[in-house]
């Protein structure tokens, strides 16, 4: 008989878990969950959501990841590494247990995160038969322009989103609104009159924001950014830039 | 005293309403809700959601909005036209009722969507005194995304959300991975040997999803987008489109 899997966006906290993702919490046998270690912030987190569910937690330790490969084609080479391994460990986790097993994905499982590809390949390598579906959840970047109380576009423009490692790739581009994930770091650097709407941590432990000018604010980022690490212990931040309207002069008048 | 205004995501149904979404109709005094006529499917769901948390709802005749505005700017034009008049109905709402208003936005306030801004116009006027915030809800692109079971971008990689209006921008702009809203068709010449995950009216009547390469399905869109409109008397359609990948060949093959 097939395992079942729930991969179940739980938002940005208990108070974002939809009623649909409730049910399937409530439904499943068993949660299995990424453990980073003991300062894993997410991990409590996840035990949280699913104690309140009466859902017991499989954590899973995670494989450690090489953040830093160097090379042509390295990026792509360290996440395929690292997403077999988790492959391994989460086949046998549901080999060993069957039924109904639920991912809680921080976030939403559909932005920025491998559970759809993990239960993918565990589905495509046939020794555990797999019947999934995905439940979405609110995303950090929504939670941001919550908090910051912004539409993330100009009326009828588009939305960039993209990571990091490619903002002045996007920047070239002739991109003017950018969403921006997953950052080892905030470079900014010929940015300063571009407006920044920032965020870490949104919704956990030292939760901070700060938006302005880039030119005006960019050291308060970095300080905001260090406080939300030194309070929880990690830190994950993103945010949304904005290019200065055509025509604008430096004191923000048309 | 100001009167509190709450912009609250809720998501794609009843299903998806968060906790704090819950919690702030429940403490709300009343909901505003623009009524575009008897056949305005969206508000009658609205009313369901309402109705479940013991709020009442006024219900605003919806500006007429011109859908097909001729010459230059005249798509902005007509936007800020329709704006307008949104902000002096709400107002009027507002400084008669006071108390505590939740605007129910479908999906998430942060995408395509005018409530924040009309708020911030009626506090800019300074005729009624607003305090406001926003709580995010589940969106179309998210639901679109779950219930195709996939992440929205390749690993690392952007994700361009944009318009029908302008996705061909965005084609000729390079971006390979496209998530297309507001679309009065579906336009789709070109771009045969694209992957698309395309859905309508998501969460509601008329729920339809169509995906795969788009030479292969692109009639079947339409026929789909028909048929939603058919069975609920309007169409609210959104699609994924992926470039195919480099060096691809016409069986897809890499």
């Amino acid at each position: 008989m097939a395992v079942r899997v729930r991969i179940v966006g739980v938002g940005m906290g208990p108070h974002q878990v939809t009623p649909e993702a409730a049910d399937a919490l409530r439904a499943a046998d068993y949660a299995i969950a990424a453990d980073k270690g003991p300062d894993d912030g997410l991990l409590a987190v996840r035990r949280e959501i699913a104690a309140a569910h009466d859902l017991p937690v499989v954590a899973v330790p995670d494989p450690k990841r090489d953040r830093q490969p160097e090379g042509d084609g390295a990026y792509v080479g360290a996440v395929a590494h690292w997403h077999a391994a988790r492959v391994a460990a989460y086949e046998a986790v549901l080999a060993e247990r069957g039924g109904t097993a639920a991912f809680l994905v921080w976030g939403d499982p559909a932005f920025y995160d491998s559970t759809i590809r993990i239960v993918e390949s565990i589905a495509a390598r046939g020794v555990v038969e797999v019947e999934y579906d995905v439940l979405p959840g609110i995303s950090a970047l929504q939670l941001l322009a919550a908090r910051s109380r912004i539409v993330l576009h100009d009326v009828g423009q588009p939305l960039h989103v993209t990571t990091g490692r490619l903002l002045a790739a996007a920047v070239a581009g002739g991109q003017t609104n950018i969403a921006v994930l997953l950052n080892r770091s905030v470079e900014l650097d010929g940015l300063e009159d571009w407006t920044i709407w920032w965020g870490a941590n949104l919704g956990a432990a030292g939760e901070r924001l700060v938006s302005g000018r880039v030119g005006d604010v960019a050291e308060a980022v970095v300080a905001a950014r260090d406080a939300a690490k030194a309070e929880a212990g990690w830190v994950m931040d993103l945010f949304l830039l904005r290019a200065p309207a055509p025509g604008q002069d430096d004191d923000g008048a048309a």
